[in-house]
């Protein structure tokens, strides 16, 4: 494994030409978002991410994290810098100045988060999650709530976790059993087991609060009748200080095949005590509540692809230019074309995440509420896109860092099988890709007459006729044509075409996301070379990605299309499918 | 981890259909392969690969190979499985009769190893291997050498390997340092080291025979100056019984991703005494010995990718029926996708190793030369596609096996993460996909003219003119019009260009291939069908896996013609990839 370079010219071109960054800071709220700040915020956290957290990450995959006697201990080196992110504030840096955060663009967090999370992917979960906690308590918390817990998540003392699923709900969360009884003092006891719960227990933080998803007593079945929770480890005493330990405990923890420092728990509730929490919300308010603490998790989560195959990438890069077999390897072609996908993949995917998370930004922070509606149309239509098409790709990258390693790439010491474990669990929590397919075809597309899939297309076309290369503007035509057909087939289907036909038709829409936001970089990396500005390396490699990607890659997902238009009965029922 | 099922009825189907059984079983020396005694064996095989290899594969994965003082041991089991494989004369059953083989077809032989692979892929690497030393030692070796050493490799007692990567010479093996001095009694010292070497050490065997690449004192540079020896473990005595230790050593283990339980040795040779070899061949003509053992070796590796696939596929087909959120998960249409594509995928990767095999089959023993050069041609054709097509079938499809059972999919306990790990080394070695691809289309495309790809081409529109479903004949002949619009941009490239293009042409000839050999398949479904015949539900499942393959995954293949026509100057070089 390379040492880990933070891409910080990258990150912040892409925040610029991507994500507006300038526009972002003439915002309400953001005046401080400059991109000269956010160029000495990337400085820095890379600093943290390449020295702190870098040199964890393969004696996290090897010592992994341990269970003894109910504590879950991480392996040395951890604790500390987890202590150096906390008191350099990078937890807060999104969150509202009212509790102590910094009150930046949440796309800057998403910057800082690549950084972290490519430099190590289990430990970057532990904030990971606080951050959606903190989403959660933000918007459905009560005042006493949010004054006495999040100064202490948003400053990172405190770490959050998000208990949902139970052994027999996993996506269908409306299966969950545990139990949610209300006491006079106006708290609840609960009861149950949760399983594959991240971060569930460690010795990191101080305290450990607890987003638990439970049934009352008088709750109707199904999704209707889930009520979310707050558990802390620690019952805070009268002063807000950690004191009583509630009996919230992890009982296992998971064996899995990547990211072996992010322990992985079952969490019994009640089964020796009294397992006290605090109602979040409204009763039976669980889903909703729920979905905004996922919705954050899964730009989070797409944002893991990009960031592994960002490591997996310059892994690869940095072996193919030392490793000699008939002269240095990345003088052959094949090797360079591996490596001209994963680069052209890896910018697409975080342009699409960069996307997202500034739409979500707009969203919030634009003045005029019709403009708030729109970029929350475009955030919400882009969020199953950035999880899912960015972690395939972060998979997709991995799989051909190996491959450029060849036989060194299989052995454990060399470290990107490492990427290639890890990266596999990032398209299935958080809703899998195929629930994501289904949120994109089945809800997003659809919602007010399929209005933000239209004013995707728009945005797409307007940006296009600016176009100077030719060649890009027509792959683009062909590519949104092949989209409007892709949306009409999908419109068309009745509910069996739609779940039949959604993987493809993320997947396509992915690629053209993917290669419309490419095709954006390379017009103004293409002005910033005319104008003979910095880093002319970066900016050409800009241009061939683009014309890579729209060339090469892009036709291939394009002819998803016949996928998307085929009739479901081209796939077997369950009981015909053979059997040995 | 669902138990293996071997897929006798689907074997014998392909065996009959894709390979052409009856007609081969009429060929001088094939008279006992008639599809009657093929699936006796079939039946018989499967009884030991389910029930002898199958329950070793977990706990092979678990405590893998251990190295102590020299010796390799593996797990309890190991010995008592392999003396039964060998006992019941597995090994031979395509070997020479002179030497105690049964003398049945290659291609019965790589359906016998599709189960016990797929039943435990580490474990069966060490007959593989064994297969590979006899084809070099019927090829190659003297008649004394013979005589010595094959009964004892046909029939298992003696196990083989090969010896041929050293740090700097991977790929470019011309560039190893392994020296070979002559003595006086004609035998020679060997002196160097090996990485990487399969089943290298072990105590399964009496004896290993190890094939080795070394030079001569006078040998030229390159790969014009590589031989190679027959290395025993221990010398044969004057009885021919294992005698004296010969000095070669396994001097470590690698720690790998996946196949813990296939020792993967670094081998000290000569290090602390005399280490004894035998020429085998001319002196300098160990590249040609080298690709005798090679060639059987990347069919046999291209099957591995078959079996990984169909254990993926049944474990994941199992779990989608048994696995209840929102109803059976079988019954949603994005499993039913990824089932329909794991299906289709794995019996056109199967359909193209055996109709490879058969074709090697033909190539020996067909009465008339001109013939059996065609089948050569064709066999020479067909095997980097088997090797690197089936080989990424097996990465995608365990990888889909794991989709299938979400989070379950991570944890190391279900076994299905084992095939995922498992899987991803057989696109690297005997030659890395890459080399496969240079190999089609630097090579194999270019000899005579391209006159093994025409008749390839010929020999599908003669099949497809047959067909009764007009939609599939209709596929094929767009497919036919792509691969000859690429089969004519690769001869057009320069060889920066062939370079270049050479994965995605392999790519785009592997699924007309594939879908070619799926549609072959459900004619003759259909015809079983009419006439009433049994296992109507594998035939009916034939018909729709060439339907969903020939419909929705060959057009995507099919785009790869624009990343085939492309030109190299779209690759970035060596110098130009920016770094972080």
């Amino acid at each position: 494994m390379a040492d880990y370079h933070a891409p910080t010219g990258e990150q912040l071109f892409v925040l610029e030409t991507v994500a507006g960054l300038e526009s972002l800071s003439a915002l309400p709220g953001f005046g401080d978002a400059t991109p000269e700040l956010a160029g000495q915020i990337l400085e820095e956290s890379a600093r943290l991410a390449e020295q702190g957290f870098a040199p964890l990450n393969m004696i996290g995959d090897r010592e992994g994290a341990r269970l003894s006697e109910g504590r879950v201990t991480l392996p040395a080196g951890f604790a500390e810098a987890y202590r150096d992110y906390v008191e350099a504030g990078w937890n807060g840096l999104s969150a509202d100045p009212a509790h102590g955060g910094q009150g930046l663009p949440f796309v800057l967090s998403v910057a800082v988060q690549e950084q972290f999370t490519a430099a190590n992917m289990a430990f970057s979960l532990c904030p990971m999650l606080t951050l959606s906690a903190i989403e959660a308590l933000q918007a459905h918390g009560d005042a006493a709530m949010k004054a006495l817990y999040l100064p202490h998540l948003v400053s990172g003392h405190w770490a959050g976790t998000m208990l949902l699923t139970e052994p027999q709900a996993g996506s269908d969360v409306g299966a969950l059993r545990t139990s949610a009884t209300p006491t006079d003092d106006g708290t609840y006891r609960l009861r149950g087991q949760k399983i594959f719960i991240t971060w569930g227990e460690h010795d990191l933080a101080e305290n450990i609060i607890h987003f638990v998803l439970a049934r009352l007593p008088d709750a109707p079945a199904g999704s209707k009748g889930i009520s979310l929770f707050l558990v802390p480890k620690y019952l805070p005493d009268a002063d807000g200080k950690p004191g009583i330990r509630n009996d919230i405990r992890c009982i296992a923890l998971e064996h899995k095949m990547g990211i072996h420092a992010s322990p992985t728990c079952t969490m019994a509730l009640g089964e020796e005590g009294a397992c006290v929490g605090w109602l979040i919300g409204q009763p039976h308010g669980g889903m909703a509540a729920m979905f905004t603490m996922m919705n954050h998790a899964r730009i989070n989560v797409g944002n893991q692809g990009v960031a592994i195959a960002e490591r997996a990438w310059q892994d690869a890069r940095a072996y193919a230019a030392e490793r000699v077999q008939f002269g240095p390897i990345i003088g052959h072609a094949d090797v360079r074309r591996m490596l001209m996908t994963m680069h052209s993949l890896t910018q697409a995917a975080r342009a699409i995440v960069y996307a997202n998370a500034a739409a979500v930004d707009r969203a919030h922070s634009e003045p005029d509420p019709e403009t708030r509606a729109y970029w929350k149309r475009r955030a919400d239509l882009l969020t199953p896109i950035s999880k899912a098409w960015a972690t395939d790709v972060g998979i997709e990258v991995s799989s051909l860092a190996i491959q450029v390693h060849g036989g060194a790439g299989f052995i454990e010491e060399t470290g990107v099988a490492q990427h290639y474990r890890d990266a596999r669990i990032a398209a299935i929590y958080e809703g899998t890709n195929g629930i994501q397919a289904m949120d994109l075809a089945g809800r997003k597309l659809r919602l007010d007459n399929g209005k933000a899939m239209a004013e995707l297309e728009s945005a797409i076309r307007r940006d296009i006729d600016d176009w100077r290369d030719q060649e890009a503007r027509q792959a683009m035509t062909v590519a949104l044509e092949r989209l409007a057909q892709a949306r009409e087939a999908m419109l068309a289907h009745d509910s069996a075409g739609v779940g039949a036909a959604a993987s493809p038709f993320l997947a396509l829409c992915g690629a053209v996301a993917g290669g419309w936001l490419l095709g954006l970089q390379a017009e103004e990396a293409e002005r910033r070379l005319v104008a003979g500005q910095a880093d002319q390396g970066m900016l050409k490699s800009k241009r061939a990605a683009a014309t890579f990607f729209l060339r090469q890659r892009l036709p291939v997902a394009l002819a998803q299309i016949e996928a998307v238009r085929a009739s479901p009965s081209q796939l077997l029922t369950g009981s015909d499918f053979p059997s040995a």
